[in-house]
């Protein structure tokens, strides 16, 4: 297996054809780790969410650190970390475009209300994906980084 | 889609047959999160890694988070959250059981020590998994959590 840095611009391609990442986030010094969904767009990262724990650490910590992978059928595999911030989109007038925005790329893709809208049995759940708790945000990017992992066999770029 | 949480029982199976998690570390204010093998056993997960930035954040603050996916082809998914502390199995003589302890289950395992041993091309890279630099780790588990989530079509338990 040999590794190398992506560059740049196919650290954005990743970012651009996933939908699926891991994103930690910090209550005090303890972190706190989901995989979410999200959309790549004007080099911004558009997701949303219930409230819960991860909102509430945002808040409190906009600091956080976002990964995802690309694999294929072998051994071989690719991994994007983004550094950023969380900001909210909430309901406010300067951000109304921002918050529509969010959800025009967001509808696009099929069920994309699910895992954000779900809470598990026996919790209270809503009915729909206006819902006025769901949570829009956006991460403010700081940096990206990004490494592939290869066969021995491939050939070393 | 339903979703409801899953029972000590199930999360330990899961981490027991799962060998990939996420891991978040944090670098003051700053989470940091990659992709790492582990191997659960006697209520720890054990792993191991070349220096670098995880390590540096570890030691710094112990405080760690992992998560780990169950996904089999369709929508559905289970998902488990480790939240623990660091500790290093340095070389140490009181140590030396657990270190032993921690090679023998990570070395069952076919190219056990990737890509914990790589380091990107142009960067200085072992030539063996027991190479004076590589980090054996564990994870002291705080809590562990899980939720599993299925097609609307089947059955909630």
């Amino acid at each position: 297996m040999w590794i190398r840095d992506l560059s740049a611009l196919e650290c954005s391609k990743i970012l651009a054809s996933e939908r699926l990442a891991h994103l930690a986030c910090v209550d005090g010094r303890q972190p706190y780790l989901v995989p979410i969904y999200f959309v790549y767009s004007d080099h911004h990262l558009y997701s949303f969410s219930m409230p819960g724990h991860k909102i509430d650490c945002m808040r409190s910590n906009p600091h956080i650190c976002l990964q995802v992978d690309e694999r294929g059928q072998g051994p071989g595999w690719k991994s994007v970390i983004v550094q950023g911030r969380y900001q909210e989109l909430d309901v406010s007038p300067e951000l109304v475009r921002e918050r529509e925005h969010a959800w025009s790329l967001l509808s696009k893709h099929p069920f994309w209300w699910e895992p954000g809208s779900l809470k598990p049995i026996g919790q209270a759940v809503p009915r729909s994906a206006d819902h006025y708790e769901h949570i829009y945000f956006r991460v403010l990017i700081d940096s990206v980084t990004g490494r592939e992992a290869k066969d021995p066999g491939t050939q070393v770029p």
